[in-house]
């Protein structure tokens, strides 16, 4: 294993720990609980949580900040954050206004998150909790972890959006019916031409020939829809275009987001080849691009691939998508 | 070789009419000459263009925006510009205020934009051109492609000052001091984990094994220090970090700027990592942080690896650091 780590098994507290050093006037950070939280808390909203597996970075621990989340608590790589975890933040956020819990639908996480919801409200009955699970993932109906669809990288958009409109003061229950919203009209799926390897586990999560590609993957690796070869991209995004377009469906006319998000170790030049030809598939199909976004957003490691995500707006949402927000992932 | 590329041939090509489709209001393309243009091109300014080989993405064809390049004009993979590309962008930003050649010292860059140069002045004799040469490699003397050292991420923080000063009006002469400045104190150093594949060229670039790592190695594969086997993050850092702040030398007290750049398929969790490691390097020695930078900027394809640059400070380079700017590359 070739990796930038010490410890292997420290590698989520070394790397939160350059988080933090990178961000010391707008984040602190609790080790203890994995836990990054913005140091300028605000006392006059409702505040917002996520907390997958690590290893998606910049999901979702690298989302804390104005406009986005207000903590995150990460579990290890690839695995759910423990239940303590959960709780210690959901306590840490506790305000008059109430707490949305943004979960990911995997088992693991359903159950860490729904325990901790239960044992947060038993000791404060007066505390409100609200819950939007997402589930974005078209390729494969349950899967390794999940019963029902996985949640990716749809998860910016329930960010953006449910963060945006709690700053405007909105309430609780207008936050979960809006996470709820954003989530019913985002689609992705992901393809993968290589695996990766967790820094404890020491080995890759699934093996693949060096001509195949894993067509609808899992961010932790989990199986899609088939193994194939490799193909031009034009037939990997028409094939993906389709898979997800005819999900929902999205219909001529929709105004939408379209996110090309890179898997961890696809270059940027290849994620800006895939992006025009998704553009070219939305002009096809009579979609309006409203909104792209071309990067790194939800990843598996140093995995080599890409997931399209397509997300129908209305004027709220668009309107949300472009309120300001600020995290640590920026370029100046 | 597993890529997201359709025709290898035309892959310059085909991501650049992405970052066209992706940012229509505020660029233009010229693709016979691989120009990527501001739609909005300043007529009152120095105006500023860049142009190395592609594959290093996002330097520098998507640095072109409102406070960093007003034009970019990148050669094929790990080539130059044509000397025609240069010269034709050239024409394209001819204005009274001048332009500035910022040039990555490598044998092939210098001679395209020398000639170049030489051709534009000799079409319009009142044509001032300025020339910036950027070299901040630290790891070796001479290389493959390079009298002298050679030009890695340093070129981000060069762009960003005689961008933001070109905004504020600064004349040809003061924007050539002013890079020569940055770049005279801006040093560098890149570790690299694996190799990396050209699309047109299908192989490797270099051979290394499993366990082993190139200390000091070039954006384009070029021999580094040595090879070493791969070690802890923190010994690795170690190395990098005493080659770069030894060399100008940084002293105790210095403002400096810390980039961790990826070279393209290095997680940001591990970028992060490293970044704590950097920043407690500093605090040894006495430097003080004032801006951090971490992510891809000037990459090597999928390369897993990434790059140390310290970049001195001083009141006026600080303040264009933090100027207001704008490129492709953003999350929101």
């Amino acid at each position: 294993m070739k990796k930038f780590v010490d410890d292997p098994a420290q590698f989520v507290r070394d790397m939160e720990e350059g988080i933090y050093l990178a961000n010391q006037d707008a984040l602190k950070w609790i080790p203890e609980f994995n836990i990054i939280v913005r140091a300028d808390l605000p006392e006059d909203k409702v505040l917002i949580m996520q907390g997958s597996g690590s290893g998606h970075e910049p999901a979702h621990v690298m989302a804390v900040g104005p406009g986005m989340l207000d903590a995150a608590c990460p579990g290890a790589v690839f695995a759910a954050p423990p239940m303590d975890y959960v709780l210690e933040c959901t306590r840490l956020l506790r305000n008059p206004k109430g707490i949305l819990h943004l979960i990911n639908n995997y088992q693991g996480d359903r159950m860490a998150w729904d325990m901790a919801k239960e044992m947060a409200e038993a000791e404060d009955p007066d505390l409100a909790i609200g819950v939007v699970i997402i589930n974005d993932d078209v390729a494969v109906q349950d899967s390794l972890y999940t019963v029902g669809r996985r949640g990716v990288a749809g998860n910016f958009f329930v960010i953006k959006a449910v963060g945006a409109a709690s700053d405007e003061g909105k309430s609780l229950e207008e936050l979960v019916a809006l996470g709820e919203k954003v989530n019913g009209w985002t689609r992705s799926m992901g393809i993968a031409l290589t695996s990766c390897t967790p820094p404890a586990k020491g080995t890759p999560i699934f093996e693949i020939g060096e001509d195949e590609i894993e067509v609808g993957v899992g961010i932790h690796g989990e199986p899609g829809r088939r193994r194939d070869k490799i193909r031009p991209a034009t037939e990997i995004m028409d094939e993906v275009f389709e898979a997800v377009c005819t999900d929902l469906p999205f219909q001529a006319g929709d105004r939408v987001a379209v996110m090309i998000n890179g898997l961890g170790g696809t270059p940027i030049s290849e994620l800006y080849l895939l992006y025009g030809l998704a553009a070219k598939k939305c002009a096809e199909h009579g979609l309006v691009i409203a909104k792209n976004y071309v990067g790194n957003y939800c990843t598996s490691l140093e995995m080599a691939g890409f997931s399209l995500t397509l997300s129908k707006l209305d004027e709220e949402i668009e309107g949300y998508l472009n309120a300001p927000a600020s995290i640590p992932i920026r370029v100046f």
